[in-house]
């Protein structure tokens, strides 16, 4: 399967017109200072350039400009809230579309428990509406502020809920998609079960805009929690943070919303580098887990103190914070925020999204840091994440004082050692950030060779001229 | 896209020698008597034929078979425990591959919470399997001690506990399918996040063994709950079921594994025919609810006990009783398990797994009966299932005294009626039996057109000869 190159991205001014006049001149961007944040990431790691920007303003603009695109072969880049982390969002020359103005929230059912919105809502609106309805739309990440749901669908996003409500697909009841040819695809849809036929949906979550354009989504909703528990509880390895999510879960189940891995090493940092963060614990410990019970009743805290005191009983469970009030558990929270950022002040940083088999994360993390420390004494290795989900954002920081554009040289050849032992378990190389142009080169070596066959055919079947995000995930 | 027709049915000396080859003689079936029991299901609904009948015990030898179908234009059909209400399972004329002896538990992981079953390991062993290990696997369903894991995955089976826990789809990680050339694609997966490429798992699943053989998949384990306590409640019309649902779920959350609607004529035709069952509460009520809440922690019975306390108080429950022991327990169960066969001795009914937004449930119920009722004066709505995820199965039995076969007559008619009703909703006319080729004519006048596109093109792409479970779905 040979997937057909993406066409030149130079548009006839006559091809720049019947582009505009689907949207009209007011949401067309050529300007390139207007175009500019459609162009680089806030990390300012991909860099792209584009001759137009589209914002159309309902689906049936998406659908003509994408006919259109079918029709002239021009290829398209689709952005939600340019929030990506692997480069999926940037385009190489491509038009972009926006989804941004697709912002209505289209309906909210409380009885179905669903709501139903377009890709360009912003994450934390989606939240804000659903909790205006006594309701919980709980998936939850660091720029939820800025992020769509087009996008968290598009890049199957996850977050710190994932835990007990699921990622992103998990959330997905229904969805209105338009084809690289402009067909609509209608499949909105409030129905728990359905098994009328394929599962089209889940194709196109997850898919990096390269199969097609989510235009809309009904989305699963949940009770509101009554009471929300927040705890840092400090621990000795990672081996103890194993136990006890084993011991939270015997006591809470599904209350268990949240439980995050912290080494010392991020407390050092944001403690150092953040805005004015203090320490939720006094002492230094090797490894903390941040965890958070949420329930429909008032038993939160009575839930936490039982999981922690059995936890000191164990031996597993060195000291423990509760957060006293909202605002201690919003400075929680905040810690585990700017983790990632705090790492900038300390130089240059390789990082890893990767997931691995729950019982396998001590392993994992062994094996990581004695071969990433070999590869580059002084190197520090900067592990923290989604323990209950396996998956561990594997940063490593440069050594102290070393050279920064001299040790980023080495990323290459970092990931090749950390996803060699991710690979070693049976992991994955993208947990939750997606391929985008950063992994893509790499998914051949670990995906299924069969496996990725059949994507190669998918795409070519859904795009056979290779004009939805060409050069992303394939 | 047209599909390409299945070939003849008839099978070489030659052909059938070198099948047999694969799995050996003792595995390769062709007496006839030997092979009727894969040939017709329970209900005798659908009758087949089928000149071989293949057990093979590998995924290698399921390779091997579909390989050798896919030479010389073999069609297959796919067969679990052989339990499917729509006809899926059953040949006609085609070679059957039971995976019955793909019975292996491969793995069971309690840290990482899965495990990995073969495709025909029976459901009610990978539950018992997953209790041995102090988890709990909670699919469940009527034909539990029957079906197969391949089958329930291949049919998205939902059952009585999808509404805490979610469809098949929703509880399987990963998966291992034979395509219908024969090349494997190995997908098992431990993983709870994997974001490298298209979502091909979900393709499958659902698909009824129109695209490939599951051979095996890993599933996830939840903790095994401490405390489980049933009630039945009184109600008076389904609209109330839906508030005391919304009242359930706000005091109990995740902990409501369980929400069935029965109607008071389903108890009146078990207690006449069921074997020794006694109505779970006294006097005659419109309507019923069986509701079961499962905690990790001793506070089940607590929590049901203020649901119910809140229901009456606001006038919703008139009454309820809850199971007083295990036996108790068990015999409500019991009561739910035999509406269906309890219509049997009154006659004929047709019969519709539908389902529709939680929201709709009472309109539908009005609005089919109404329909009903006037196409069949006399006729006899019999409406039950599993109200919190919208899934009714509503059947409809015969006037009392009339002529069965006349009343049969009118099966296409009543589904016509019922399924505008259906649609109207928003709903859908497969819930989670699937489409076999009891729904197949129906499909094209119910699915949006261009998904029903993109489903013929994916047919057509992974099974160009359709040697695929042919006729079945499309």
């Amino acid at each position: 399967m040979t997937i057909v190159q993406p066409p030149p991205s130079a548009l006839s001014p006559d091809l720049v017109a019947r582009f505009k006049a689907i949207v009209g001149d007011k949401y067309a961007v050529t300007d390139p200072q207007e175009a500019a944040p459609y162009l680089t990431e806030e990390r300012g790691l991909f860099r792209g350039h584009s001759p137009l920007v589209l914002r159309p303003g309902s689906t049936e603009e998406v659908a003509a400009i994408c006919k259109l695109a079918s029709e002239t072969r021009t290829a398209l880049v689709p952005q939600g809230g340019n929030t990506g982390l692997v480069g999926g969002q940037i385009p190489h020359g491509e038009v972009v579309i926006s989804t941004r103005r697709l912002d209505k929230i289209r309906a909210v059912d409380t009885q179905s428990n669903t709501m139903t919105v377009e890709a360009g809502v912003i994450l934390a609106n989606a939240q804000q509406r659903a909790a205006e309805a006594d309701r919980l739309f709980p998936l939850s990440l660091g720029s939820e502020g800025s992020c769509t749901i087009g996008g968290n669908l598009s890049t199957n996003a996850g977050g710190i809920a994932a835990l007990a409500y699921g990622i992103a697909r998990d959330l997905a009841i229904g969805l209105e998609v338009v084809l690289a040819d402009g067909r609509i695809m209608r499949g909105l849809s409030s129905l728990k079960k359905d098994n009328t036929g394929y599962n089209l949906r889940d194709l196109f979550i997850g898919a990096e805009g390269t199969l097609g354009i989510i235009t809309a989504a009904t989305v699963k909703l949940f009770p509101k929690p009554r009471s929300v528990e927040t705890a840092f509880a400090a621990i000795t390895a990672p081996a103890d943070a194993l136990t006890l999510l084993d011991l939270s879960r015997s006591i809470a189940a599904g209350s268990l919303t949240s439980f995050e891995l912290i080494p010392q090493i991020a407390i050092d940092f944001v403690v150092r580098h953040g805005p004015s963060i203090r320490a939720p614990i006094s002492g230094t410990h090797p490894w903390y887990v941040l965890m958070e019970i949420s329930s429909p009743r008032d038993d939160a805290r009575d839930t936490l103190e039982a999981i922690l005191a059995k936890g000191m009983e164990d031996g597993v469970v060195h000291d423990a914070v509760i957060a006293a009030n909202l605002d201690q558990r919003n400075a929680f929270w905040k810690l585990r925020e700017v983790i990632s950022p705090a790492q900038k002040p300390e130089g240059g940083s390789i990082k890893h999204d990767v997931s691995v088999p729950v019982a396998a994360v001590p392993d994992f993390l062994a094996e990581a840091d004695a071969a990433v420390t070999r590869l580059i004494p002084g190197a520090r290795p900067f592990a923290f994440g989604h323990l209950g989900d396996g998956n561990i954002h594997y940063n490593v920081s440069q050594p102290v004082g070393a050279d920064t554009a001299g040790f980023l040289a080495r990323w290459h050849d970092v990931n090749t050692i950390v996803h060699g032992v991710v690979k070693k378990h049976g992991g994955s190389i993208s947990a939750e950030h997606g391929i985008g142009v950063m992994k893509r080169d790499e998914l051949p070596h670990v995906k299924d060779g069969v496996a990725l066959e059949v994507m190669r055919a998918i795409k070519h079947l859904l795009d056979p001229l290779n004009i939805m995000n060409p050069g992303k995930v394939l």
